[in-house]
């Protein structure tokens, strides 16, 4: 899920890949680019590892051409950092769904981009397999990919453009321990990023792992305020 | 959403159905059956209206067939109620998908089949759109079908066979009224029913419409409580 606040764009992406249930791995789905001063983006992926890995690599390995049109590092704006982000998206869809529709299969993935270049506005998007995409505003502050249903009850009720990334950080990891509690498809460790405001930099990342205690005191203090909460509503 | 409760068997559905964001709808998702004395059975419906219509239509039909073999309220046990119930929406889901296939569409539909028969234990099923189906159980108390992930981390969180029954209205209700904030497929009002162990009969139904007091009142007390509560936990 990605946030964007007033005060900067907030990340966080489980790790878990899955090819059903007896054949679970860990892959990070987080992928942060800088050139600090002048630029800074976060990538997250959802959805078939094929499409996501072959369209990352594609996307790094535009950065270190100097003749590519495709580099987000070189793009003048972050609108053309997410039609290059869409573009390569839809082009490994594409031929991934070529191969699997001879087994009448289909491969997916949907990705997040936020970030700021220097002089432009922080931009977050939601790009969808075909390529297209969907901006954060003011009205809808947070996007959502994956297995993204659990966790949206809490984001709508807490997050607002003027949430502070203190809030945000909390909120972001609440709303993943919702999820990791009732679908076994999300699983730790979590990666955390924070772009803030007119930095240019990636301003903060943290891994969280399975034995973070940390994170296991906040996951065991909230479910003890939702039971608490829940004691204290006077039935109808 | 069902609950199998040591006190007995809690029922909450919503009305809404679309066919398209431009074409919504309020039908009845929930119906009892009671011989009093004898036996009470909930049916809870979730996915295409046509098949569920007609699943419904044919197990009402057969209630005043005496030669049929299918009326739930003759069935030996709760079991047979479960196969009845899944075998005429296994019927009614391949004839309604048969003329479906020729649009290359699919109409599916899932059911909650909860109560008791005087002598037997108290059972509640869901039945998948095959027929088939899977059985609530003292580690799993509640079975949801339709729009079921918003709503389900509090069931998860607070919901135990040891649940009380007031508790538990009040568990279902804060459940459905997360999913009705995030989701649009899914609308006021709600109908609740319980059926107290060994009580053999519908014990209490409630339409709970979207002008109810008591229940904004509980909604609004509820992202009070959690607003509350998640300023209250510390950042990690």
């Amino acid at each position: 899920m990605g946030l964007l606040l007033d005060a900067g764009v907030v990340l966080l992406s489980d790790t878990r890949t899955n090819a059903g249930l007896d054949n679970i791995a860990t892959y990070r789905k987080m992928f942060l680019f800088e050139t600090p001063g002048e630029r800074a983006i976060g990538i997250m992926t959802a959805g078939s590892l094929s499409v996501t890995q072959t369209t990352m690599a594609r996307l790094e390995d535009a950065l270190d051409d100097p003749d590519s049109d495709r580099s987000i590092l070189r793009a003048p704006t972050m609108l053309q950092v997410a039609e290059i982000v869409g573009t390569t998206l839809s082009d490994v869809t594409s031929e991934v769904s070529g191969k699997m529709g001879r087994m009448s299969q289909t491969a997916r993935a949907t990705m997040l981009v936020a970030g700021q270049r220097k002089g432009g506005p922080m931009r977050m998007f939601l790009i969808y397999p075909e390529g297209n995409f969907i901006e954060a505003t003011t009205d809808t502050p947070f996007l959502q990919i994956g297995e993204h249903k659990y966790g949206k009850p809490i984001l709508d009720r807490v997050i607002t453009p003027q949430t502070t990334l203190a809030e945000a950080e909390k909120a972001v990891l609440l709303s993943m321990d919702s999820t990791l509690r009732s679908n076994l498809s999300v699983g730790m460790p979590l990666d955390f990023a924070v772009i803030e405001r007119d930095a240019l930099r990636i301003s903060r990342t943290r891994r969280i792992d399975a034995d973070d205690e940390g994170f296991s005191r906040m996951s065991n203090a909230w479910s003890e305020a939702l039971r608490n909460a829940f004691q204290e509503i006077d039935p109808i």
